[in-house]
């Protein structure tokens, strides 16, 4: 199977959105719909037709591991500056699928605990089991993020720590789990309407912060470390994928997309049955 | 306010539904649909409309926890026999609202690391954070269900457990968690249907278990189990209520309706910002 299972792409954002050899964030247009030819509306209704198509996947995939403990794992890990559109990911694309089949982690500024541990340590713990979709909003990536933007840790620690989510990650793969590491890119005027919206309507102020601006303030950094990450972390097995998300139906079609391309390698099969039918279907009318 | 806030109910479930002196189970028509007049075709359009209204106060809830870390939370407590639609409700009802605002717990059979604490160490570990709604799909009832029916403990510590679960459900109400503790009903017919439905389909062989129908052999000592859970942890902070699942759609919109009920008694709010609105405007603008 290919990924345009739906045909609605001329061309596959599993392509188009994946970053290569010579990569520059900065060449990016966030406002753009690379491989999608209509609007919003158009864009909506195929969202929900895609939603259908990730629900069975997953049911398959989740039913599969039934029979085979080792079987795939799917992990979305979605990275962003503050208003990019991470819950709005979380609500409308995995928020479509059964709950019974995802695992959903928030990260946090780390406890006391956990940085008393190597930065990866919390994160082995969130992976996903065989079957699941798990996702992560925020990851190891702020540790060579904000990590190094705000100096959070000595300079050899932040280089260490490239090649260590290189391991890390490939590890993953070895044993089945298929990452699918996406950042949502907006750009500074988008962030400033939408931190304004949220500043205006009073059931929106929870999701504001202060420090929402002071990280703004470090916009250039912060890309430069994205630039960063891109080129040492983004590999054949476990790429990255910049999505354009000035346009929220975008991104969320692009990332339903993104998963379901994954989901189609992984082309999961309902199990086999681990009994004997025939006798089961005595036993039951028996009963 | 009232449970009743789309008015499509005739008797609030959360009386009709609700376990209090002199309940016996085996007087429950599991094909019955106490306080709802109408059928399937406009149970699906009310639970739809349900949807709308549950994800609106799920996300104040889990704002409302942002200002305050000892904000409510709401558990939900899901028991039935096989088959009986436990995770329907979790698809249909919680997967209805946003994934950031749930905490799904599906306790299997006890670990050897789970076994060697007390049957509360594993429960304590998945009660919801402040502003969450959490799932048990099964829970520590199993420790005196299963727990009592094939005696995996000696009798006296399946006695001691019914105080101990109340105990331990007194400090999670105490703390601001309010428990929906809900059995879906279904009868031994209906489950003969829907293992049979399973071993039919060879998409829904992964569900079935054989070992489901050496569970079904033993009803009766279940319902009884279960009747004697009833009177022993049916209390006024934390009541049972034991819900007709027949019929699917019907199961459904009542727990629908419990968690609408539990959700509007905490009339959760928009929390108040907790930073100076003119001056963070003003901040964002010299941005």
């Amino acid at each position: 199977m290919t990924s345009t299972s739906l045909n609605v792409w001329t061309a596959d954002p599993a392509q188009t959105l994946r970053v290569g050899d010579g990569f520059r964030l900065a060449d990016v247009d966030t406002r753009a719909t690379p491989g999608y030819g209509h609007g919003k509306h158009r864009g909506s209704a195929d969202l929900a037709r895609g939603a259908d198509v990730l629900d069975g996947l997953q049911e398959r995939l989740h039913a599969s591991s039934r029979e085979d403990p080792e079987a795939p794992a799917v992990l979305l890990v979605l990275q962003a500056m503050d208003t990019a559109g991470k819950g709005g990911i979380v609500r409308h694309v995995i928020g479509a699928t059964d709950p019974q089949g995802i695992m959903l982690h928030a990260f946090k500024k780390p406890t006391d605990e956990e940085l008393a541990h190597d930065f990866l340590w919390r994160v082995e713990k969130q992976t996903p089991r065989a079957g699941f979709i798990g996702v992560f909003d925020r990851s190891h990536y702020e540790d060579v993020l904000i990590g190094r933007v705000r100096q959070l840790a000595p300079a050899d620690e932040i280089e260490r720590r490239y090649g260590a989510i290189n391991d890390f990650e490939a590890r993953l793969t070895d044993t089945g789990v298929h990452l699918v590491k996406v950042m949502l890119h907006i750009s500074p005027d988008e962030q400033k309407a939408r931190l304004g919206e949220r500043l205006d309507r009073p059931d929106k102020h929870w999701k504001y912060n202060p420090g929402d601006i002071d990280e703004r303030m470090l916009w250039p950094a912060y890309m430069d470390a994205y630039q960063t990450v891109f080129e040492r972390t983004s590999t054949v097995a476990a790429p990255w994928f910049v999505v354009p998300a000035d346009r929220k139906w975008y991104a969320r079609l692009a990332v339903q997309e993104l998963l379901l391309d994954a989901l189609e390698r992984i082309d999961p099969h309902w199990p086999r049955a681990m009994f004997d039918v025939a006798a089961e279907k005595i036993r039951l009318a028996a009963s």
